[in-house]
Formats: structure tokens, C-alpha cells, sequence
């Protein structure tokens, strides 16, 4: 049995990771880590009886109890905050830790994870994004794994098995096009909450869903696929693939184009991160070729998606820079979801924040996290002057 | 360098790997094999000064002499016949063989590199449809490598990089379809032999042209496959995919499907044989995914080619079985093209011939050639039998 610890476990990742271990039979649940939803954990923890579990604050904490008594469960070790998720990261016993919290929370409990040596199964994409370069070189020194659980980099991993880094051009990372691909610049701009979160191939968690929509989760990715990699900017490419069926092509230097297709299911990424280098049989069911009967790839159009060229330029740039983009989309795409702003404002939010960072070297922890919050922030500024000058013109 | 030799260097693919050997610049050509194209073979003397070539026959040799005589070129040693060939497949430098003759000649010769321990790159697939047992013992035991030239095969061998042969759970090869995928059974049944060299997306020599338009190409490929890759007729599903962007794939046992895909050039296939475990970039433009755009696949119609049942059919009774149908199909294709017979007669003489045959255990090269030349009498014969029947019914 090997043991396994779940930071996110309540998201749509850490649910998936638990059905894919509940049917491999042979993992362990020793640690999971969550939030706010305690009903939810509650039943994860009657069900895979792990030794500790973290919530976000004593009054989490305090609810789990009680949800917990209600399951006639013995109550694991509970523990609060950042401070609780870390434990859940270094859990002693685990081997494999699943790194699958939303947003920029995961940072640090990842890196613990790797200077624990633990083999992380990375959903969280803002790790790499905020400090590829610390996270990279936390898992060389501890000889620590990164095993990328989202689809397109697992279909990369893919891909690369057996090829040699110096044959590679480029990644070529697949993006559905989001619920927008179609649509005119004037429309994205006007969409609704309840319009661009509804993806058309994936059913993933509402800061993710967003950033599909905007093809900020695509930018991000690119940044991601830098650090797992350790390609340029210049080397990786996106083109967008609507039917999700080929997650991802990796172009070797005499032309070859090898691709990983699949279902559009993240159990499939997931049972291969927790099961490398072997592959197992899983719970789903196999492509259909007469179902899928056709295939479409297009240039992403770069105008009507502008997060796309911003996460590029931050990658450029480097440094602290892809931290900023990161804290500004964080902030920008919690207040479309919050009904603040339109799905347009994302990007001026976040160029806005990127225009006035002074991009510096990412040399340690604490720069990362200054960057963060700082561009957090402005990003609130931003949003601020937002709101007053739509309401100024509404007045 | 490394030194080269070619069976079949006036062929399609034989011209094709001296435009790779001279866009690589460090293969050295010592040895070409070739039939009746003199004019041709002269040219290549001329160009590579190989130190050995064979052709057909006396004549040949006299004739070849001539038109070197014209270029100028000190002339290289002459061999004739299967003898011929043998001596260009075992040369004593070639560490390379490319084997690329069409049909049963380049059998005999395949074997012998083989033998010698040569890495042979195999465009003939006759040879391991005739004999896959024997030519992939003596690549065993003498610790040859059989690389796969042909684009569907070179594609799974690229797919199967870096993969455990326990977790692929099936190959899967792509067929254009040919020229008559849309067409009706009586437009098949019509079809002239022009209608029939008009392949859509490959430009190949006139047998494979026909074995493609009749999906027996495919059939023979399948079984190519179960020796290539050591997998049952059960674990090799054929997928037709008009556009002969994807080459091949691979479904591991997780359901992940890797796939290889490229442009249309059998250049890219003969490069990755003579290059690998390298990769070196080529002298083909790249795929341009703006250009493809679309992608599709279905299911073959086993009712309209039947060419493609009868070679799962002959795999599955194995033996002799393969060589039969190998056999019967090299006549009935010959006819075809010299508008003795209508497409659909081919795979009557072929299934009559293999109705006919009790197949044995390919336990000695003298098994498979006796099984080579009654299945060729037995095809002539029910050919003439045709020809009778259509000529008294013209009466």
C-alpha cells in the first residue's frame, strides 16, 4: 500500500484522485487537506480514515467535529490554516502527495512537500507559476518528483517518455478555445457569470472554468509547461483544439509530431501521475474512435483573448513577473465571479498590475510572497477604481 | 560515415532514402539493387559510386553498362539476380540495409542481412507477411534491428518509445481509404486501373498504389505488424482516417492513446530508420497545423473491402497461411494492372487460392518459397479460369 496525501481534497481534483484511488485499491489516504467545505471532508474521512486532516480555521474545525460525530467516525488530527495544510503536505508516511488546492494557498505546502522529498502530483498550477525556479530546484535537491496531473501536461509527460530533450522543438499545449472561441470581442465582453462557466468539454472547479474562458488558464499553462520541462517561451506553442480529444503534441526536431489523445476525464491524468512509470487499467471508458469522427485545430486568436499574450509576456520577462500576473488574474477573476466586473476587465486588471511591477529575481521564498501580495494589492486598487468609475457613470 | 546498401534503389522508396542519405551527408552508399530501370541505377552510379550493384539480369547488366559508359563513371562491380541482391544485403561494410524492393524478391536478400547482423530498414512488406516468424528469429539471434520504413509502422515504433509492451492494449493502424473509401460496390467493382493508381494522399509505387486502393495494403500491414511488434490479430484494430495525418497509435491498457503524426513524405519514415535512436531535423517542411485543420476517422467497410478480412483471416490460421495470401494477391494485383482483370477479382483469386491451401508451420525458408511459387501457380491458374469464363461469355 502506498500512502498518499490530498492537498484540495474536497475541489474537483481531490474528489477525482479519491475515486481513482478507491478503484487501484492498493493507496493509502493518510492526510488530506481542504477548506471550508467540512460536510464533504466529513465523508471523505469516514470513508479513507486518514491519521490528520486540515481545514482552513477553528470554526472549520469546530463544524468538522460535529460533522464528523454525526458519521460515528473517529476524528482524525485536525489542523488549521496554512500551517495545517503544510503537515498535510510532509505527512511522514506519505510518498505521494496530490498538490491540487485552487490558486496561489498551495504554494507553500507544495514546496514543503518537495523539500520532503515527496513525489507531488501537481493540479495546482499556480505553484509553478508564482516559482517554477524554487519549486524545480526544491525537487532536484531532494530528489523529489513532479508528476503534472492536468491534462495537458500529462499528455506532454506522455509524449516526452522515451524521446530526448535535445530532439524536441516545441510543446504544443491544446486549448479547448473555452465557451468563447466562437463568440465576438463584443459578446466575450458582455458575458455572463453563468455563460462563462459553462465550458464546453471540461467540468472543472469556477476559478479554473474562468480562466478557460478567458484562455488565462492556457497562459498559465504555457508558464507551467516552462518550469515541468524547461523549455523557452519561445518553444512551447498553443493551438486551439475545440473537442478536447488530443491533450497535448510535443514537435520533435525531424517533424514528428507525437500527441496523447483521450477522454476529457481528469481521472485518467491523475491515476497516471500516482502510477508512474507504470500504467494501469483504469475506471473509464476507452476513446471511441467513431465517436469522435472528427478533429479541429485553429491559431488561438490573440486579440479577443488578450490573458493569453499576457501570460506569455510575464513568461518573457521572467522572474516575479509570472508571480503578478498570477495575484492580479487571482484577484480579477474572484470579482468576476463576485459579479464585480466584466469578463473584459480581467486582462486591464491584470496588465494594469504587470504595467507597474518591477520584475525582480526570484531568489527565495519570501520574494515570491511579497510579489504576491503586493500585486494582490494593486490588483484590489484596481478593481476599486473599477467600481467607482462605473459608478460614477451610472450616476 | 556509415555505409549504406539499397534493395530496390530505383524504387519510390529507394530514391527517397538516397534524397535522405544526401540531405544527412554521413551515409556512405557502398551497395544498390535494383530490376530493369538501368537509366535510373546508372544515374544513382554516377552520383553515389556505390562499389557493388545488382540487377535483374544478363541483359540488364550489358544495358547498365552501356548508360554508365555515357556519365563518365568508372563502373562498379555488376552481380545479377536473387544473387545479386543477396550480395548487396550482406555486404561486408553495409551496416545498413533498406530494403525496399516490391513483393517476394526481396525476401531471400532480407533474410541474409538479417543473418549478417545489419540493422535493416524495411519497406518490403512482403517479407515479414511471407515469413515474420523466420525473419524475426534471425534478427534475434544475430542481433539485427528491423526498423520499420513504412509510415504506419515507423509511427507505432515511434509511439511505442519509452512504453512497456505489457501496458499497450492495442495498435491501431490509420488507412487513407484509398481512392474508392466513398465510392459504391459497383463503382469498385468497375473501376479502371487509372481510377485505381489515383491515390489521394500518397504518391507510391503502382503495387502498394493497388494493395491501397483495395485495403489489402492494410491487411498486409496488420500482419506486418503482429511480427514488427510481437502483438495477436485481436490487438490490431485498423482506423480509416482519409486525411493520412496520424500515422498510427498506440492505446496503452490506462486508455491514453499516443499518437504519431507528420507530413505525408515517406522521407520522415527513412530518416527515423536510418537515424534512430537519433533524431535529426529533415529536408520536409512541418506539419502546419493552420493547414490541417480537420481530422477525421472512421470505421473501414469490411462488406466493400474485403482484401482486409481475408488478411485477419490468413493471420489468424498463421503459417504458410500469410505467404499464400501474399502470393496470390502479388498475381492477382499484376493482372489487375495489366487490365487483365477487374479490381474485385483480386480478392476472389486470393480467397480461392487461400481456400484451397492447407497451411503448415514456417519452420524453414524452403517451406515459405514452395508456399510462394504453388500459391503464384494456383493464382495463375484461377486467373486463366476467369479469363475463359469472361471470354465465353463475351461469346
Amino acid at each position: 500500500m502506498k500512502a498518499i496525501s490530498i492537498l484540495g481534497s474536497t475541489g474537483s481534483i481531490g474528489c477525482n484522485t479519491l475515486k481513482v484511488v478507491e478503484f487501484l485499491g492498493d493507496f493509502r489516504v493518510v492526510a488530506l487537506g481542504a477548506g471550508k467545505n467540512v460536510e464533504k471532508l466529513a465523508e471523505q474521512i469516514s470513508r479513507f480514515r486518514p491519521e490528520l486532516v486540515a481545514v482552513e480555521n477553528e470554526t472549520c474545525a469546530e463544524n468538522l467535529l460535529r460533522e464528523i460525530h454525526k458519521t460515528n467516525t473517529k476524528a482524525p488530527k485536525i489542523e488549521i490554516g496554512e500551517k495545517g495544510l503544510i503537515a498535510v503536505a510532509t505527512h511522514e508516511v506519505a510518498e505521494t502527495v496530490v498538490s491540487a488546492t485552487v490558486g496561489a494557498i498551495g504554494f507553500v505546502p507544495t514546496l514543503r512537500a518537495l523539500e520532503a522529498g515527496k513525489r507531488v502530483a501537481l493540479a495546482n498550477k499556480e505553484t509553478l507559476v508564482m516559482a517554477g525556479e524554487l519549486m524545480t530546484k526544491a525537487a532536484r535537491e531532494n530528489k523529489a518528483e513532479i508528476l503534472p496531473v492536468d491534462s495537458e501536461h500529462n499528455a506532454l509527460h506522455q509524449c516526452l517518455r522515451g524521446e530526448s530533450k535535445k530532439e524536441v522543438k516545441r510543446l504544443i499545449l491544446t486549448a479547448s478555445g473555452g465557451p468563447f472561441r466562437t463568440k465576438s470581442k463584443q459578446e466575450i465582453e458582455n458575458a455572463t457569470r453563468q455563460q462563462a462557466l459553462n465550458h464546453p468539454t471540461w467540468n472543472m472547479g469556477d476559478k479554473v472554468t474562468i480562466d478557460s474562458a478567458t484562455l488565462m488558464n492556457k497562459g498559465l499553462e504555457v508558464i507551467e509547461a516552462r518550469w515541468l520541462f524547461d523549455f523557452s517561451a519561445d518553444e512551447i506553442s498553443v493551438v486551439v483544439h475545440p473537442q478536447s480529444v488530443v491533450h497535448s503534441l510535443v514537435e520533435m526536431v525531424d517533424g514528428s509530431l507525437i500527441a496523447q489523445l483521450g477522454v476529457t476525464d481528469m481521472k485518467h491524468a491523475i491515476q497516471y501521475a500516482l502510477t508512474f512509470p507504470k500504467r494501469q487499467p483504469n475506471c473509464l471508458p476507452p476513446l471511441d474512435f467513431a465517436k469522435i469522427s472528427q478533429l479541429t485545430f485553429e491559431e488561438p486568436d490573440s486579440e479577443k483573448f488578450s490573458c493569453l499574450a499576457l501570460a506569455y509576456r510575464a513568461l518573457k520577462i521572467g522572474g516575479t513577473m509570472p508571480a503578478t500576473l498570477n495575484a492580479a488574474n487571482e484577484i480579477a477573476v474572484g470579482a468576476f465571479l463576485e459579479n464585480k466586473i466584466r469578463l473584459s476587465d480581467i486582462p486591464k486588471i491584470i496588465e494594469g498590475v504587470m504595467d507597474e511591477h518591477q520584475s525582480q529575481s526570484v531568489s527565495s521564498l519570501e520574494i515570491v510572497l511579497e510579489t504576491n501580495a503586493s500585486a494582490r494589492k494593486q490588483a484590489i486598487m484596481k478593481l476599486e477604481n473599477l467600481e467607482k468609475t462605473a459608478s460614477a457613470n451610472l450616476r
